[in-house]
């Protein structure tokens, strides 16, 4: 058979991407592993401390050490370099610093013959996934930002705990800006296909040390929370970029809350932030339009100023 | 450590129960699988086939033939041994046939000591899991029947055709007798978390051949079509047992449409039929009561119905 | 990304071809299974069958039926389709049967287009290897008889039992024809890299009443021991084929006892039969040529003997 | 069912404690994850970040924070906390810093009644894993150091690499200490079955580039060249853990090459070193002793000498 190999680069061998890296290899999602990092020797021994894994597991991924120009043949490139926040900074903070990374790595990655699909987890992931998109020319669809896919996943966690059920029976969103302004879309949160707000409403008593805001709240605050206990958050972030890799790579059609380039959808254009999507071997091939009722439009707009904002401030246009 | 390992055993050794077996051991679901069958020689032959896959897996499932009175230290007891239907028969023709074997299989093994849980998915299944809670005398928690989970998973199938979206982002059931009078509760079917209603009225033009009547139909009569070209399902009920039992052993919490004795629940007692069910480590955790519309309360109560009219038509309490 | 969907056609639908489908769907080896069966209704119901499998587990294989001149675009076609033993019958018995329907079969499929490679499973397995070679006119090392790997399971099995180790330490090959002349290859039988004649040497006390003859003869009998018993084999060879597929569509290049076209290996040529084989995205990489000791190379030989007899009888140079 | 929750503490959250922990989520190797830390609250961030990746994964594994005087119903207890090797240290180096840390945690375990196995993957290992058995008091096939497994499987990437094949189709270990003295029994390496030393003998011109001292010296150096460029090696020794784990918890009698306390075998007593042996529910289940060479035995007693020389400059025995 010619070669189907699935092939993956990880830009950035930090915490997030060899994590990410660790997650494919236990998986076996992809067949090759490119890690890239500005410190060649610090990709180099993440491969090879990856590569030891294989005895242990059932599959047999490669992973080796290459640089920005070896994208041509990858299908995906997973962008995790970038600034990272330091205590008491917000995620904008670091927007400048990752603003002249991104530009030098998607440019020499673009020059080097890339075709395949971005997925961006350096933040601030809205307005570094619209620079990725703005710098490398591609089609909307084929930049996909890991968003709100990780605090729907907290979301959805802590439901669990709250209802004793598995996550995967738990449906919900937070949408927005992979930040503070980001928001629980409570009208379409489900627990087993039966929105959360009938069994609140019908179970009162039960239900009545339940807080929804306090909820909403815990989702937005947990990244933050294990940053400050550890000084980074990686574990989370790396399980989610292996599984939007995976729904690309299978082709599975999943949906994900991912940060997407909005062109009309919910009202919004010249944007991105988290929107549900779904996940295929084009990339992000349809966005889901639910109906947020009035306060969760308002909180999506809100966020999307805040994300707009964010990119104004780079004057992207000019200087491409 | 004190052995941990996770006993199962399957009653009838056809097609139902080894294909059963084959998705447990492909899935390393339990440690140990136990065939039983009227003729003893096919039990074994199932298990010796069956153990010669340990080398192309990752497991090392134990299997071996047994009787009813080994099931002591089971944790999990399938049944599957029932009367087949012959083309031409509804399910309920089968009845009498069942009932009798029934009797007979569930009494040996309760003499034998077991305390565990029993998955049934012989037919007409409603009844039969109706009849194992009154003959084994355990609590309504520890009898699931496979009920409409099958059925809910070939309507997910289908939808997942139609919208081009993984099945796992499709949420849906189909409710009530695993039978002629089952029903789609599409106000509770959601693409994403979005109501397909909703997706519908929203996109006319787009999902003008989506005949939701359809659907419930291929949903209902699928299992048909294939008894009829093969002479037999086994695939994805094996499958849906093998889901129902991991979700048991690995304690997962997973709502699945099952069949389930009500006491209450939608109004109805005295009644075993499909409803979206928690199941955990103990059996049934919870039932999880959709606020199902007029049209669907109907359909369900006409379901129940039938059932207990089966079920009285066997007279079980005299007996007893 | 470009499509790099791994495709698998299996040509019989019957209970080893749809075994080997459900295992694949199982374990999510691939992304579209074609399922080929002489009565297209079969292999439809095979397909619906086993599509009601995806809400049960973590793939989203496509499984759909097809026929011979659809094969063009496959990665592999597995072949199960032939002439079924008879009671009393050996596998040799068979061949004029399959013979017949294997010269359709393949000069159909290459008819269409077909580029990829053959994994065949069909009886008297080494000669229809064979045949499949004479006919596709594709190089040797794309086309590969299950041949002895489920032998060789069956072996593992026997002496993880005894040994009470996991089969995956255990290592050794039955080798030669699929059938009566098989034989063990002790000489090169090893448990956690130590081999078993050693091991048996230093504690004859303790592994006294260890019969590697019997092993021998339970090895190759455990097949008809199952057939009589249930009417057919097809779990363990079912997942045989599973896990050849597997190396081939990952590049595994995992050692597997199969039926291959030997030139000059082993000292013998223009016959197939059961060697340790490399398998990869091309096929068979190479032969692994163990050093077999005096008394296993006569068997070896007199196992080529027999198959290279059935092979002559088919007169396969005079009809191409 | 009464519950078989399997229950796995891993004493120390920094990196290979971590990242073991994110290796058996992403496996679903056991049910509950509890880490423990000097600092509380590493240990909880740690389970937080842990617990977001189940929306992502097919597990429902619990990962909380505790204290050793919880580990009382733990099956496993994985000890990866302990001083760590600065640049330019041999692991003996950190051998008392290693010796106040263990003595202090094992203590405080056991008084909480732990009953379990330990596995211990802290530095330097041979000596910890020693000393975790005399504080404890459990019977020595309850205590497992990881051993030699991380270099085995590094051995076998190496070779798997070389001649082209899946690391599962290679055997062989690296025997003795975890540290400098380490060597590579090449007398018992296996490719799919066939001595190393015979394909090299039979196939010279093939592999004249081959140099086994070579793959020995980059068996033995592969952990500091990873240390040296990124501080830390953790995946590989975070799966050899979980690969431990898994085999212990499944009890599937995998044959690895931990660190075993010696009573005779091999010649050894009072000692603790890298030898294969057979991992089941009740710890080591027994070792395997391979006929070493001269030289290899030679090397393997003068590695048991290093280790023995490090344990009894420890002074156990007076101290206890």
């Amino acid at each position: 058979m010619k070669s189907k190999s699935r092939k993956v680069a990880i830009v950035g061998a930090g915490m997030v991407g060899s994590s990410c890296a660790y997650s494919m290899v236990n998986q076996a999602i992809c067949d090759e592993i490119m890690m890239i990092d500005r410190t060649y020797d610090r990709a180099m021994a993440q491969a090879l401390d990856l590569s030891h894994c294989m005895d242990f597991t059932s599959t047999r991924t490669k992973v080796y050490a290459g640089t920005h120009s070896d994208c041509a043949g990858m299908d995906v490139v997973i962008l995790t370099a970038g600034a990272n926040p330091k205590a008491g900074q917000t995620r904008l903070d670091v927007l400048e610093a990752s603003a002249v990374i991104t530009r030098e790595i998607i440019t020499n990655i673009m020059a080097g013959g890339f075709d395949g699909i971005f997925v961006v987890a350096a933040n601030p992931v809205d307005i570094v996934t619209y620079m990725v998109w703005k710098i490398s020319g591609l089609p909307r669809h084929r930049i996909i930002g890991t968003g709100t896919s990780i605090d729907s996943s907290r979301l959805k966690t802590l439901l669990s705990d709250v209802f004793s059920i598995d996550p995967r029976s738990v449906n919900g969103y937070a949408l927005g800006e992979h930040g503070e302004s980001q928001f629980v879309a409570w009208s379409h949160v489900t627990i087993g296909g039966k929105p959360i707000l009938q069994i609140m409403d019908q179970h009162r008593e039960r239900f009545q040390h339940l807080d929804l805001e306090d909820i909403s709240r815990k989702t937005k605050d947990a990244g933050w929370e294990i940053f400050t206990k550890k000084g980074s958050t990686h574990f989370g972030i790396g399980s989610a970029l292996a599984y939007i890799t995976r729904s690309i790579l299978n082709d599975e059609h999943k949906i994900i809350a991912v940060s997407a380039i909005l062109d009309g959808e919910y009202g919004q254009s010249g944007v991105c932030t988290g929107v549900p999507a779904i996940i295929g071997n084009t990339g992000i091939q349809e966005l889901l339009e639910l109906n947020l009722n009035t306060g969760e439009a308002e909180k999506f707009n809100t966020s999307c100023s805040i994300v707009r904002s964010g990119i104004e401030s780079l004057h992207l246009e000019d200087s491409i």
